[in-house]
């Protein structure tokens, strides 16, 4: 049987993760990579990577998409390059139309029809046209903060209140997440870059409430977020960040869902660099009220880049499988690890 | 568009429970029960349920399937009968023949290839042949031990080694499990019952450890088992039992699932009466080392008998919308409460 054959598109830390995590793996190969950074194009995929080529064959990074995805070329196409659906929206049509199953790291790709009911709709008929899945995930959105719940409500017989929180560090990111968080500005910078919509902060509470919401049966009437500072009180310094006391350390994101008037989904994340330096304890917290109640808590947190890229590479087979269209973590099996063969995961 | 219709074969701890949940769900009802108890046949299910029929229809509890159970007669049947698939095995099929899917609460029902391959290919030729679909689920197995170590993979590169112990209290179970379990007897009597195979402990660990190392990929080499009494220091008392010092509180099962010539499965389940009294917190506990690493804490446990019954019945729309055959928990999307309309959750 021929191996499962992948492209990958966007070579920043997730797709290049994705792609060291892929040649560790039997059964599978990477076909082609689509970047458009300066410094990566017309190299060897291995050079970048710092990996032995070894006997496979040679894969040049190509910034032109059309010459590395063409009509079979692949089964899959890991596409690493955005963050919102509207964004990512030509460039994943573009791979449906090539008949590839596609998976997104974009975190509204998790549940676009939470903020784009339109595209989605378009990207299912598109993706049923041309006969092949799509799929958004990653660790959060795509499970931590959502499908987990999802799985954990699977056990009661009523649910009251549901709330996901996500202490996690910002210490392992490079300088683009410390500018998207604010780390290190002040407290008067952060408020204008909330007000001007400068700053990221976390990307995907309306999508994580939606899938909740959805599977289990609520109708969600209102969605709100807020955005705070995390202001530390002791000079911070991570490898790429750097807070001195009363500037930002990183961002407080929470959120809430309301059902039937009331708040039933909280969603609470707070990213900051060096946590630990004033007492905080990452960890994935979920805490559902009703019958039998759950109380689970996962520390230190599933460090979040590498998460995300075993999310995207774990539902290979899946995606692969699913029949046509565009496709949610509610619709599939639950994600696994891959530890043996890929080529026996797939219903040829 | 119709309620979804089940009928419930078994009308113990499980199947009564079963159906006081599906009485608050909505677009769902009971249409029977089969039951063999002389205590309950010719009575009316509202009636030893201790619940107000209001204005449904009546449901005689009738030990002869064959009127129960009738071709068209029901979308589902919730089959809490047996813990042992060869036990279970005629009832199962008997229930196919009639063209309704099927949800069994037998334990080795939750991965049947594990112990009884021949009877898990026979049940899947007879759901496939009668165009209907059967699972096993449960809160061990079916979730807490197996689905979720599964699903908590998912955002794992690479994985070691897998630890889960589920730490439960027996206090809230009846006469029957006080003497499964052991709860009461001496060390000698334990030792006794675990050599003349009298005593159950934990049915699943076979079947927990076969659908983990099937879903990642890993090839089980050797299975094994052990089951050990838990002594008590002290005199315990619970509703339906007790245990003096020096005696029996419970029973500590351990299992291991051995992959290239080592442990890379561990299962550890100490069940006991009031296990707080000697300073044991209850809880499940997932452990997984790998990249990312888990450290999974629910505390504490999920109660056994609800967790089975919201299993079982949240199952429900997942059983009907699958594609004939035997199912188990790794083939379908993920488990979760409905507390909706279970209609909107059928695909006609």
């Amino acid at each position: 049987m021929e191996n499962v054959k992948v492209v990958i598109w966007g070579f920043g830390a997730m797709g290049s993760g994705m792609a060291k995590m892929l040649l560790k793996k039997k059964g599978v190969e990477i076909v082609g990579v689509c970047d458009r950074n300066e410094a990566r194009i017309g190299k060897s995929m291995y050079e970048v990577l710092g990996m032995d080529r070894e006997n496979r064959p040679e894969v040049i990074i190509n910034p032109n998409i059309d010459e590395v995805l063409t009509e079979g070329s692949c089964d899959v196409c890991l596409c690493a390059t955005d963050s919102f659906t509207k964004a990512a929206f030509p460039r994943l049509k573009q791979a449906l139309e090539k008949k590839v199953n596609v998976i997104s790291t974009a975190e509204e790709m998790a549940y676009p029809k939470a903020q784009n009911p339109e595209l989605a709709a378009e990207l299912d008929r598109i993706a049923k046209e041309n006969g092949v899945s799509i799929l958004g995930t990653g660790i959060n959105p795509g499970l931590m903060m959502d499908l987990l719940v999802v799985c954990l409500t699977g056990c009661m017989v009523d649910v009251e209140h549901i709330e996901a929180k996500r202490v996690n560090s910002l210490s392992p990111f490079g300088p683009a997440v410390m500018e998207e968080q604010g780390v290190g500005i002040t407290v008067e910078e952060f408020d204008k870059g909330v007000s001007e919509g400068t700053l990221a902060g976390h990307v995907g509470f309306h999508e994580s409430v939606g899938m909740i919401a959805d599977a289990i049966g609520w109708k969600v009437d209102k969605f709100e977020q807020q955005m705070k500072p995390i202001v530390t009180t002791i000079d911070r310094k991570s490898p790429y960040g750097f807070a001195a006391a009363g500037n930002v350390a990183g961002v407080n994101m929470t959120g809430q869902g309301w059902v039937d008037g009331e708040v039933k989904i909280d969603m609470i994340h707070p990213q900051q660099i060096e946590p630990e330096m004033e007492g905080t304890e990452t960890g994935d917290y979920i805490v559902i009220q009703g019958t039998p109640p759950i109380n689970m808590a996962n520390r230190p947190e599933v460090e979040g880049g590498l998460g995300t890229i075993a999310m995207c590479v774990n539902m290979i087979p899946h995606v692969i499988n699913a029949n046509p269209g565009l496709k949610t973590m509610l619709d599939l099996p639950v994600p696994r690890a891959i530890m043996g063969d890929m080529r026996e995961l797939i219903q040829r």
